[in-house]
């Protein structure tokens, strides 16, 4: 019976902790504003370019750093003639061009991303402002044999809008116009290049919000998230792009425009080809327009953050907040201590329990009534500390404390930047086994002695963390610098490790160019053969996106 | 003032029409079963065959009453070698040959749909056993150009699943194991041929749902669900199939197995070409297995009946129903008074409301606290009779009265048939304008002098009932006899009507055969050429349910 006081007094302790929690917060934002998170990709945006000076000379062209890759000579190279044709099509203000250059001045910050990893010699960038000007540039791409890369916010972290070799980068950023949006039904129609930060502003005033959340909000575009079929924080509790989205417009390489901007929720009227744009990363054409369905803002939201002792302890916890906060959980991701420390020790915030722990949860609820969701919340609490599944929790007790506690969570990406660099596995695994992998691949690294406290170590950590309700790992190995040996320590290690579990490679952020030799690790010959056959249909001359994806 | 009082005293009706209801439901239901709707299309199902002998001969075939359709000559006819190669390769015991008679005998129900609409001339339906026999078999169809109809419940509404005239009926009945279900994830993998019915009753021991519900769910398959991108009763709740199908395995005509059963929440490791085969009714492949992901049971159902003197005021019903239930609500549905009286004609049974209303709705909340949804069921309730937007209601007090209420909604469609048949439209259309159609077309057939209460006319009745939350209505005629007039003179002006709305012609019941010539309705030409080009890539021989789709 001891243990029982025990865990009586800690959720005491966490009562005790948050005074009133749920009142305060909902008298303070009665009309029940959604958590504005700090968005880190943001500013890590921003950051890169300043860093620029810095770094630019130090990213490697990704065609050096792949030498395997050869661009492809069927492309035609870029002449003035070309340049003139897209200046007078779309506007001189439009394009971008440097044919002496590489890649440099006014093109650089289309030709990196933001990780410092992906590098290309792009001389033209081509910004249409509508589908009809999306349409006579690709017309003529496809035409003359030109290869381009679509780029949206360019946030992606597998290389998927970086051109290779000199690719013309076609940008959606012109096309950032709301063209609707119904508030009975909660349908939005956009164009590609609306910022999904900028889209959820505007349904915040309409009371809605964007059924998609992710730490890139404040730079990924819209088109690119469809794009992508970005998954995020919100999937646990809105469902996938694939179910979202109503209805895209999109461009085909012949200049094809495919018009299917639907507004409705049911409409079975032949394939669904819209779905194969949903997640094709810009290789069978570009999206102009999304329609998707937006629900309503939910006027309660609460946001607590745990210890815990183990990951078997974050499991017991995750099936309890699915069984007893059931409608209303809205996120449940975890965090690894190490990952934890690492954003403790760039930051040096304070942290939000006392002690520390080997593994850490954030919860977040949503709901429509805030006195029914702090009981379900309280209830919950009061069971997983009682049976001491949990360790020590806190509640937030308004939207201030809220954001700083998704900053233990959003943060994670960008601090373990800190030292260099970082590898970035993003994989699908059966629950009992997700966090098996971290320790795996951090095994590997010590056996490898690339991992270590000091300079002489190309590696620092391995770090787990992630979607937790979508078994979607975000395995990280933070780096004081990019290096041959980790690489070949991590691959195809992983992707053999991922697969034995019939894991997936990539569970959100897409192939991109970093996974596209490893997909036979995810699907079977048939499944490639027959994508490649939908590639051949749509892009008969392989002009868009190459390198990359299958 | 007085109208207020009087809506107060409305608001008092309620409550006292059903006192303490939610409690009671609870106390009877403890561990919250869901509620077990009876499926009014089993039986219909059932009575269809008992009314074999009295309407079998006045069913026409489909090649009477669609004479420009002929059969397509580059389709072999069968022979004896044919049944013998199928009879070795998957059992004499699933082939089921007649070749001297016309879809007579013991072919006669695979010929026929329910209502008595579609016939067809099989002389010979197959089997499969596993994907392997369905691989077999369609190997060998589609190198001696033999044409198949893909069928699984056969409860489809627009022929879909019905041979035109001679194709092989390949059914999925023998494939109805469950396959695996992981209580964790929620991800449960089925055969195809399992009855959705089943696979519910399953997830019920296992205290989760089936994220589908439809009135026919004691006879479908949910290989046919899936083929036909299946809407029904709780999509406003969780969603599409789109988003809900994590996997699936099918069988291309040249066999190859499609082998994508993927039962991750989140893969993006390329185009997602399982969303082609979800909806695209059996005309590229055959689905042979489905994974899937399904929500928890509800522990706490609620069901309300209402009674509304306005379309309008169903509308605000809707809004405020999606404001105050929220992330509880999990059906509203609309019907119309002729609805209602139609149910009542037929069965006879005592209506839930005193009074007669020109319109009702059932509205469904599912939660997992019954106390807390109880109080937003009420707080809602009272709302909406004290601004007068309901007229009279009632609660089921429980799961009796939840069924029996759920059978004025349910029994619609059936009942509609009971005076010979019905023309049947599915339709999305924005909801300030959805019951429009009801009253245009009613006032069309009436100018044309179609309708009427004596048997000179050949309709009796137009209806409008359907998921309100969705935007889909079924616009239904019913009809002493089918009548090229009455066809005329619906057709293609729904359509048109349609059009003009940007609605879409077929919201959750597809094309089939009744729609083929229609989809220009709602998709472009581009859209079409671009479907075509799928069905080619994946069925260049087109034998794969020909006459259909698109």
């Amino acid at each position: 019976m001891a243990t029982r006081y025990v865990a009586k007094g800690a959720a005491r302790k966490l009562r005790q902790y948050a005074p009133n929690t749920r009142r305060h917060l909902y008298d303070t934002f009665p009309n029940g504003p959604r958590l504005m998170m700090t968005r880190r990709w943001a500013s890590a945006s921003a950051s890169s370019e300043h860093a620029e000076e810095t770094y630019s000379k130090q990213v490697k062209y990704t065609s050096e750093s792949y030498p395997n890759l050869k661009r492809d000579e069927r492309f035609a190279r870029l002449t003035d003639d070309h340049v003139s044709f897209f200046q007078k099509a779309i506007g001189d203000a439009a394009v971008i061009a440097n044919l002496s250059g590489s890649g440099e001045g006014d093109l650089e910050v289309f030709n990196k991303d933001w990780m410092n990893k992906y590098r290309g010699h792009a001389q033209l960038v081509i910004k249409p402002g509508s589908a009809e000007e999306m349409s006579a540039v690709l017309r003529y791409c496809n035409e003359h044999h030109l290869a381009v890369v679509p780029q949206g916010g360019n946030t992606g972290l597998v290389g998927g809008s970086i051109p290779v070799f000199d690719e013309i980068v076609v940008s959606t950023s012109r096309m950032n116009k709301i063209r609707s949006f119904d508030e009975v039904s909660g349908i939005l129609v956009v164009d590609a290049g609306v910022v999904l930060e900028a889209a959820d502003q505007f349904l915040a005033e309409k009371n809605h919000i964007f059924p998609l959340d992710l730490g890139a909000k404040g730079s990924c575009q819209i088109g690119g998230n469809v794009s992508t079929n970005a998954g995020g924080l919100r999937l646990l509790r809105y469902g996938s792009l694939h179910g979202n989205v109503l209805g895209i417009e999109a461009v085909l390489p012949d200049g094809t425009i495919v018009d299917d901007l639907s507004t409705l929720r049911k409409n079975n009227t032949g394939y669904d080809l819209k779905q194969l744009f949903i997640g094709g990363e810009g290789t069978i054409g570009i999206i102009t327009g999304v329609s998707i369905i937006c629900p309503r803002r939910p006027p309660a939201v609460n946001v607590a953050f745990f210890g815990l002792e183990s990951y078997e302890l974050a499991q017991r916890a995750f099936r309890e907040a699915k069984s007893q906060l059931s409608e209303i959980l809205s996120a449940f991701e975890l965090m690894d201590g190490t990952s934890q420390d690492i954003v403790h020790a760039v930051t040096q915030r304070k942290r939000p329990l006392e002690s520390k722990y080997p593994f850490y949860c954030l919860i977040e609820t949503s709901g429509s009534n805030a006195e029914h969701d702090s009981a379900k919340l309280e209830t919950f609490l009061e069971h997983v500390m009682s049976q001491e599944i949990v360790s020590d929790g806190v509640l937030a007790q308004d939207e201030t404390q809220a954001k700083e506690l998704w900053k233990w969570r959003e943060g994670v990406p960008e601090c373990l930047g800190h030292w260099g660099g970082v590898y970035k596995y993003d994989v699908s695994i059966p629950l009992p086994e997700l966090y098996q992998l971290v320790e795996d691949t951090r095994a590997r690294l010590h056996e490898a002695k690339l991992i270590g406290d000091t300079d002489e170590y190309p590696a620092l950590n391995v770090v787990g963390y992630g979607h937790m309700g979508d078994a979607n790992l975000h395995l990280n190995v933070a780096v004081r610098r990019y290096d041959k040996a980790i690489e070949k320590a991590l691959e195809p290690f992983v992707y053999e490790w991922i697969q034995k579990r019939k894991g997936s490679i990539s569970a959100e952020h897409g192939l991109g160019l970093a996974k596209k030799a490893f997909i036979g690790y995810s699907k079977s010959e048939t499944m490639i053969r027959l994508m490649k056959d939908i590639k051949r249909l749509y892009d008969p001359n392989g002009i868009m996106n190459p390198y990359k994806y299958i």
